[in-house]
């Protein structure tokens, strides 16, 4: 359908029509054969002015039997047959579940995250579902927030490459204004902007950043999406700078509409435009409802802000209709780019075969665990060694972090017990300790998960006890550590990230055992480990790792493939070293070894300034064998990049990778800029001598001075190469002239 | 003399004179007799066109004659006979020194903070200095900081009140343009802007902050100083948003110079604009001495930069010699106002008696001390009461904190054990443990301390034992605890708030006798109490308590006085709470107790998100006697006030307290605000009920949006009164209409 012919719909439609395609909410509103009975605060979402039946859009609703029946009522009931929309809180998984994004973010392979976009949107849009909740970009340097699990971590260049990699895979590669074909569903990206930047971890608070901050660091991500074309973006429910970022002019008006010529459909988060009132800045729901369409919101979802704010507005004649018209009619390109004026009913059966997703879901768990260390090459373990295999997350389902969980179908979950059961491996299993030792409760998050409360049949004490004698007959200890998945996730913020209590002291009875010792870290965060890392000798970080984890661990372990993913965020040596990134601003007075012993340097007195694991950071099986050399770096005027030549030696053994360019602070800059900034990265898995050649876009180079003023400076300009931020083997400069 | 004669003098002025009037160096500059000779990295420093006889200003000589006999010197090799101009690092006092700051600012006692400024400009003017760099106004909300000591504390109100207070008392309430008199001083305020922001709290690391948080919280107070006609501003030597402070065009062009108007002389800090080639703002002195006095840099504190920079640019012309002339100007007109031209030689013999300084001081620690917890009424002790008083900080001199102990007369000190012995209390003494146990040593700050790291000539076990043996024959003990004065102040940011394990330790052992305990907590900066505050019965907090600290102790002990000073920090639970601050802007999803086991809401799921001791508290001895209600509240249009009147009932008892005035989050704002803001404070000492009236500026209501656009709204405004900004007593609701 044409824009004339929407806008000719839109004309033919009443103001409680046009209010309700501007309006979503949860299936129970539709009827008890839909979804949970409406209750608790959610009874304060009354429509007043508007029928249910007018409404555009529905959350979570699944299965794709209910999809065709909610949308066949909704047809037979609505005048104009506009077809519902159906959104989805499907962020990395959906049946099938693969590592959280903090994870896959520190793959750095953009063909990798491309296909689990494509794999994911398959799965939803084989569902019924158009819209999914998903990428989100969210720039994140504090890992006391739980939702540093759905993020792509501290790095903008990383956040930005995850961004447009994940909505190319979803929507199939689309050019802005293209229609998404029947396997594909829209991406709307989240939550602009800011919202991992809440004060001091905690979950919900504001938000507090300079202007160049937001451009340098937290809005690129965000605006690579929208290049990338994605069709959706949902606002943070958060205050940035003084505003809720739903009503934002600048954010919402300025930067997005305006700069990036977004014109795609921009909803509100889970309500909130009823937190507007909530926090005060607004009193009733017309000044509300008058703010954030104002400012550019299209969906108010699961709030009657628009619904019943709008409809008393045009009563006052305090709103100009046109601005409604203009919202309805994002609505209605969105409805139409995905075809549902002509097939309302999406959907298909013919879902790719199981195998698909466990080779690309195992590539994955492979690409995004990191080996946090590997003294004396304990790993990987050797064939016919006797394994004591311990703690509970060998041998739990429920390791697919918080949003993973939502859809999972958790009976196909290979845990690392049974994986390496399945592999007949030399192994004895204890649990060792409760994974829920944390304030918060399965129960919380609904009842498919209560029976893990009732897990803790026995007591810690018996659990290590059984641990200690089963370790005590083995050759190496295996020892799965970590927190449960309902410590991170949303509005999981914690103000200790160390391990509990009860893994740490099973940790020093299994080390006294004097074994070898490997950990394997089941994590939606990072976590602070200064104080048992000494205890181990190879520890495999696996995050969330998915689905499929324990076969792409076992793989790992065996060395059957290594693994090769990089820390998106850095790990602390201490919360008290929170804020920490790698790409800080300089400073007057750098701590230097040669001054490390005065006073007025740039340090703590009680703990190192760097981190314990720095961004970048993962060894790989064969990384002391890789040598790298800066060969030649020129300045490709044509292409706009700096292209350069690298030489990778690592002839003895195959290796898997990743090489990092990094842009050290450039001394023709208006502002101050970061020490050093990641500009590019290139996967690299060879096993011999190779020249290689790493592309930086020029536009890497720019940056916001603190007027908001862009700038790409002519000058000299010099990158170092390495594997991670602290360990850079090359570094080469080139002059760039316009 | 006028304006006009200084600018006759200017045009009299060879380039090379006029540059040195923009120079400030230490004493050994110009000769080993007036101090340490020129090591270290001060080498770097260089004149190398402008004669060491003329630079304009001396940092950090004390010392009525040598002072005396450096102006002479200087006048006889000067061609002009322009005088010195000396300025010293004097905080919270010099020979006799004051509660740090951060205390001070808790007794919300204007007249007090006045009496104290003009203590410290009598004996800094005695001495012949002419300019102290006092008071820091830096607002800080991390006390992982170290320098949270000579802040003021992380309320906006708080720092403007105590910054007008200090001004006022040093400068001898003076209009802008006045002249100084000989019995006081010129003031610098300092960090400007933002230095408190450090990121993670670690020293001289980059701020960020929103353009709003700037103007609302982190501006006022150095601009409230302004207004109170202070002469001097410094820099920040550190970055914010992007660009070093010291360069700052908005901050200083725009905000200070032209929206305050201020024009007295900006000062650079420490070698800062050094510091802009080492942070690689700039590449050479040209360029940053360009950026500086571009921005409004009048005098280049302890770097060559404007000494050798300005002269290549004017040589180069590449630089309007106008700016040179304006800041010699500023700096000329400094010297001016305190008739350096008629008097060369300032200073003067009859100093006031040490009796008023005594009283002064006592009566600053027991107003600025914190009754944090004073279970059953522990405290006052009883006379007749055997003691044990037990800790190094009792029987210490080195508690004054880091800037009181540069020109401090330790032999002055008088301790908590030698107030007890002088007062014939029966008490025993034992140690107890080593004060020093961080990484700092004493000897990192001069030969003068070196001798506090002999001290530890008994281990911390031996101590722990004779502790408990005189503990086990004494009724109550009082404990000392806290941290040493060297790890707080500048440099010393530390990632770990708790107590010292040794402390930690004794304290338990000391509550297993079962014997009332009262602890005394010396320090710099919030600490984190929450795993041992339960072993005391009572806690009292004096800071670094002064000169006279030991004597005032002894009174609030006994009875004798009641402390009633307030926490001008909040006292956090755990470092992970960090940023915590009272006025934090509200969330969609607020924490209530009806909430509070539900998973979406703004908390940490191990903490609580409240701070162990909240800002404004402190308790006194008759505080459970005092009600308060707040029977009228009025706008006053004429005043451009609201008056609240309370009628305060403390019949019983004699109270020393408190009542801090609170506005809520207004509705009508174009922006959110903070849940509550302090906005007036008013201290009682009463035994009768009374009725009396607090006044709010009407400025007080002010705010500026998130485009820096300012705002006073009419409308309804409620405030709370309250003990604290947790403990409120009453409230009312006025509607402003302006």
């Amino acid at each position: 359908m044409e824009d004339a012919r929407l806008t000719q719909l839109i004309s033919e439609m009443t103001l409680a029509e046009k209010i309700g395609q501007l309006v979503q909410l949860t299936p129970g509103f539709f009827g008890a054969e839909y979804g949970d009975v409406v209750t608790g605060p959610e009874l304060n979402i009354k429509m007043e002015h508007v029928d249910i039946w007018e409404t555009g859009s529905v959350l979570n609703l699944s299965g794709k039997g209910t999809l065709d029946q909610l949308q066949k009522t909704y047809l037979q009931k609505s005048r104009l047959k506009i077809p519902l929309l159906f959104m989805n809180d499907m962020i990395y998984g959906y049946k099938n579940v693969f590592p959280i994004p903090l994870a896959l973010a520190g793959s750095h392979d953009e063909q990798l995250l491309e296909s689990i976009g494509a794999f994911l949107a398959q799965e939803a849009a084989a569902d019924g579902v158009h819209v999914v909740f998903t990428p989100m970009l969210d720039v994140v340097r504090d890992p006391r927030w739980g939702r540093v699990m759905e993020s792509p971590g501290e790095d903008v260049h990383t956040v930005a490459a995850y961004g447009r990699s994940l909505v190319t895979g979803l929507q199939g590669n689309l050019s802005r204004d293209a229609k998404i074909d029947l396997h594909h569903v829209a991406a709307c990206i989240k939550h602009y902007a800011a919202y991992g930047a809440v004060e001091a971890g905690r979950e919900y608070t504001a938000a507090d950043l300079s202007q160049y901050s937001l451009l340098n660091t937290y809005l690129p991500g965000y605006l690579a999406a929208v290049e990338a074309g994605v069709k959706l973006v949902m606002t943070a429910f958060t205050v940035v700078n003084g505003m809720p970022a739903s009503v934002d002019n600048w954010l919402l008006g300025e930067v997005l509409r305006k700069q990036a010529a977004f014109n795609g459909v921009v909803i509100s988060d889970y309500n909130a435009l009823n937190e507007l009132i909530t926090m005060g800045y607004r009193d009733d729901d017309l000044a509300a409802a008058k703010a954030a369409l104002s400012a550019g919101v299209d969906i108010d979802m699961m709030a009657t802000i628009f619904a019943n704010g709008i409809t008393k507005l045009i009563a006052a004649e305090a709103l100009d209709e046109a601005l409604v018209d203009q919202a309805v009619l994002r609505v209605l390109r969105l409805k139409n780019d995905l075809g549902l004026f002509e097939n309302p009913y999406r959907g298909f059966d013919n879902l790719g075969s199981e195998e698909e997703f466990t080779q690309l879901s195992q590539r994955a768990t492979v690409e995004s665990s990191v080996l946090l260390k590997n003294d004396a090459a304990q790993l990987p373990l050797a064939s016919g060694e006797q394994v004591a295999l311990i703690g509970p997350f060998a041998n739990s389902p429920l390791t697919l972090g918080l949003w993973g969980s939502i859809n999972a179908d958790f009976s196909k979950v290979k845990t690392l017990k049974a994986a390496l059961e399945a592999a007949h491996d030399d192994f004895t299993y204890a649990k060792g300790f409760n994974m829920y030792d944390a304030k918060v409760t399965a129960t919380e998050m609904g009842s498919q998960f209560a029976k893990a409360e009732s897990e803790a049949a026995q007591t810690d004490a018996e659990l290590a006890a059984e641990a200690l004698a089963v370790a005590a007959s083995a050759d190496k200890i295996v020892l799965t550590i970590g927190e449960d998945f309902l410590q991170s996730g949303e509005a999981a913020s914690k103000t200790n990230l160390h391990l509990a209590p009860t893994q740490v002291s099973l940790i020093k009875a299994l080390h006294a055992l004097g074994k070898p010792m490997i950990g394997v870290i089941y994590t939606g965060r990072p976590l602070v480990l200064t104080d048992v890392e000494k205890y181990f000798d190879a520890l495999l970080l696996v995050w969330f790792p998915g689905t499929n984890g324990g076969l792409a661990i076992r793989e790992m372990l065996f060395g059957a493939a290594t693994p090769s993913g990089k820390l998106a965020m850095s790990w602390p040596r201490s919360v008290g070293q929170i804020p920490l990134h790698y790409d800080s601003l300089p400073t007057g007075r750098p701590l230097t070894t040669a001054n490390a012993n005065e006073r007025f340097v740039s340090k703590y007195i009680d703990c190192d300034n760097t981190p314990l694991y720095p961004f970048g950071h993962g060894l790989s099986y064969g990384q002391n064998n890789i040598t790298c050399e800066l060969t030649k770096i020129t300045f490709n005027h044509a292409a706009a990049t700096i292209e350069l030549t690298c030489q990778v030696n690592s002839d003895t053994v195959a290796v898997e990778d990743v090489l990092q360019v990094y842009l050290q602070q450039p001394k023709q800059a208006a502002v101050i800029l970061p020490t050093q900034k990641l500009v590019a990265t290139k996967r690299i898995s060879q096993q011999a001598n190779h020249a290689l050649t790493i592309s930086v876009p020029l536009a890497e180079l720019g940056y916001y001075d603190n007027q908001g003023t862009q700038h790409l400076d002519d000058g000299a300009y010099t990158f170092e190469v390495g594997l991670s931020s602290a360990n850079l083997l090359t570094s080469g400069t080139v002059t760039v002239t316009q």
